[in-house]
């Protein structure tokens, strides 16, 4: 991508106008083709969002036979000759006279050739091979979590591993297996500098949070509590309001898990929640979260509508829009100044000997504990990183799939000081694995930091970043982040679309530095 | 369909299976093929449901092109070579050694070839032609309706009208075109046999209609009100109760028109229902009328799932299914016997001065009226009636499209007795020719008949109908239906399915009786 200048962060010029060079038959026809490939990945994605919302639970076998039929159509269209002729001609024609396309034309053609790569460089035998693998891995993981004996898991994981290594040589064998893989999740950036990014942040973490655990603690019973689902229901959708999300262009569910899916165009994004009895961080917090992530599909410019470019860069980039307004803005104390009466009016009764700063504090606890997804904000990257080190080691070939459970216990002692009671809350917690899915945890974390990037470039644009959130208002992030991340939609990747808006690419000092502040006057440590 | 054997309709031996001849390859071929089509078709009928009942408005322009990708995709492997070479083979292996194939089988081969020819008889630009025609005629239609003046509706219908003809053509020039349009949609059902019923309901219906008119008339003000949405939806679910459908393999939503939707397996059949707050009847007959719909597609043999087979066998056996539970069942006084007073319990201290005689009568009240979906049971067959005789006059070219209007309007003053006040309650009523679908209008008359002679039948296996239902049951009415209609899906067409379970073909003297003897009854008309 060299024809990315670099932009003022503060830059509030009219935006530049976002189009695709359809008078250029190459790139118009792999327009098309394209096109007609994510209208059948939208069409997947409404038969998954259904299954999660809205399907009786009887459904599910032929649900799954619609999916796997579909996913074949797909697959077909994208291993298409055909398509490998359209992707080879629209990249001769932009070999040819380059300043005839746009930064769109050449994303399009960059993802096209990505996805006939994928699709042809992997043998349908293998594919297939690898499909019953992951039904196996699941049904396997599934029973040894429910007994809560890691030994149940291990032949489905080792095969997994196998295939996974097979699967990164057929695409590339040129390059570290597990680098191979990382990409699929994270493309463009190379491992070397997740590695590295990833291994500074344990280096500042660790020993933050030693510090933390020999202060005093934060009494955290102050948010927790016994919440009637109709209120949890409504102070989901004022949180989501309060963001800016667009319930004309979207719509909130209740699910087994919260998650976002768009359905193709900035109109139709939605949500999904789920009730908590105990605890009401865990009511409002995971609407702001899946609400950023909204925000950023919603944001994106109505000229990728429908195209294949039309959905967030990465999963760290998307990641980042929804960590930035769950952690670093919707933890603020700036934030609850404006919003924590609406808190305390959705839960009659309960919130009113609770001050602000006692609730923010609550919010904000550091309490280290066995669970991915119930760590707090500064531990959440220790998990990751537990993991990624655990799938380098077992791609890589360094660790055996027998050696991982006390590995990772190990380092659950070392870098968290927790040690699961058992498997099914120590290595058995995760699903990923058990779909093969090597390399993608780090992109959770990479959200983390890349929100923290954005946010002190924010700042900068908006010195007065928290008088206006104390004063309620919202609009004017979700219009900076419209104008410099969302709507370019995945026309750039993560990195270049990171240097773009902040002048440099990914640097986790800005997450070290925001925890360290942030923590250090949390739980008194300097004093 | 020359294996059909008759069948004592209150037979209660254990049912035959149900099942496709895996072992022959010709036939597994065609099978797998014709599933995966098949598969392709409910993800389009979720993008349609979704659409009707979660979607925001917004949505609509991308999930139009989804639909018309999907639709791309479905034609394209309708009219594959490849499928033709599999029907033929599946038929020379049929021919060769029909003693080795199922009836299942046999309708998988037949309609296979029908999804064949009619997908490559017509010309990829007429399709297109149609498609941009319907578009257009949508449109006009829609602007006339608001306008209410037919004129401007005109110019669009007779393209689509010439269109029709040539569609006809196109699928088979040795045959009047409006007996290949409505075969479209009544597959199997001569032409003549729908003009002979018809006819003979009409000749019926009229003089009945005048003898109605003059008798004094039912007091329909005791189901009229104003009713709540939460008492309405409860009511719904409650009716969709009585009648046996499973929510727990379905669900019920909002939306614009009532209607049912099946995702390819008994587990997962899906309802709507919308408000009303005048009038009682339409509040809780709608539900039991898709409830009808919606037992067909729950009661259908799991062997079917998935498959081509895996719906109602035409538009007209799926409406004798809900109409028999609306009409012939829900408007009984046998019934309301039983279920009176939950409609009370719904509303209170609405119905409590309303005997349920009062009710039942005001349910089953006749009111000539110009708008065929507000008709009563016995005039809404002259309504499809007059459709039904301006389309055949249209298509096979007796009537211009600019006498359709006064046309229109003397049928509707010499059956019906009602002159519309203008053409938006006259001849723009219908969306149906918009589209360009001709031939449709008379399967809904056609279901009225079905369904009386099933109940007829259903009549001599229980001759206590009348007190089992005043005693709460529906159960075994719901058995009988499964054992000898739902069970089948589309295995067998109408007419024969027909022949099977009542011992003829479709003969509308049952319904003539049936309304007879109900409005003779009803209006005292042989005092």
């Amino acid at each position: 991508m060299t024809s990315i200048t670099h932009q003022s962060p503060s830059s509030t010029s009219s935006l530049p106008s976002i189009e695709f060079s359809r008078d250029q038959p190459a790139l118009r026809e792999l327009l098309d083709y394209t096109t007609e490939l994510a209208h059948l990945g939208r069409a997947a994605g409404l038969l998954a969002w259904d299954q999660q919302t809205q399907m009786p639970v009887g459904g599910v076998e032929m649900r799954g036979a619609v999916k796997a039929t579909l996913a074949g159509v797909i697959h077909e269209r994208e291993a298409a000759p055909h398509f490998g002729v359209l992707v080879a001609r629209a990249e001769a024609a932009l070999a040819d006279a380059p300043e005839r396309f746009t930064d769109a034309d050449r994303a399009i053609v960059r993802d096209a050739r990505r996805h006939f790569d994928t699709a042809t460089k992997l043998p349908e035998s293998f594919v297939r091979a690898f499909v019953a693998a992951n039904t196996r891995g699941w049904s396997a993981w599934k029973a040894a979590r429910e007994a809560k004996q890691f030994a149940l898991f291990a032949p489905a994981l080792k095969e997994l591993v196998d295939l996974s290594r097979q699967r990164a040589a057929y695409l590339d064998s040129t390059t570290e297996p597990y680098a191979v893989l990382f990409d699929l999740f994270e493309p463009g950036m190379p491992l070397a500098e997740c590695r590295t990014i990833l291994d500074r942040v344990r280096e500042a973490t660790v020993p933050l949070l030693k510090r933390i655990s020999a202060a005093p603690q934060i009494d955290t019973r102050v948010i927790q509590g016994r919440f009637p689902e109709n209120q949890q229901m409504a102070i989901a959708k004022t949180m989501l309001g309060v963001i800016g999300y667009r319930f004309e262009n979207g719509r909130m569910d209740l699910a087994a898990h919260p998650f976002e899916s768009s359905m193709g165009s900035p109109y139709d994004v939605r949500v999904t929640t789920r009730y908590n009895y105990r605890d009401v961080g865990r009511v409002i917090m995971p609407p702001i979260h899946e609400g950023g992530h909204a925000l950023y599909e919603q944001g994106i410019d109505p000229a990728l509508a429908g195209t294949m470019l039309a959905h967030g860069t990465s999963l760290g980039l998307h990641e980042s829009q929804s960590r930035g307004w769950e952690n670093m803005i919707g933890r603020s104390p700036a934030f609850w100044q404006a919003h924590f009466a609406k808190v305390q009016a959705a839960f009659p009764g309960a919130f009113d000997h609770v001050t602000v700063a006692e609730f923010v504090r609550a919010l904000n606890a550091v309490e280290p504990q066995p669970i991915r997804v119930e760590a707090d904000e500064l531990t959440y990257n220790l998990h990751i990183i537990i993991r990624f080190e655990l799938e380098q080691a077992l791609i890589n070939g360094h660790l055996e799939v027998d050696q991982v459970r006390d590995a990772w216990n190990q380092k659950y002692h070392d870098y968290l000081g927790v040690d699961p009671i058992d498997d099914a809350e120590g290595v058995l917690q995760d699903i990923h694995w058990s779909y093969g899915n090597f390399g993608y945890f780090s992109t959770y974390s990479l959200g983390n930091f890349y929100a923290a990037q954005f946010v002190a470039t924010l700042r900068q644009a908006f010195p007065d970043l928290d008088e206006r959130l104390a004063r309620g208002e919202t609009s004017f992030i979700r219009e900076w982040q419209r104008e410099h991340i969302h709507r370019y939609g995945s026309i750039y990747r993560a990195g270049d679309l990171c240097e773009r808006v902040t002048g440099e690419r990914l640097n986790p000092d800005h997450f070290i530095q925001y925890v360290t502040t942030k923590y250090e006057n949390l739980y008194g440590l300097n004093h």
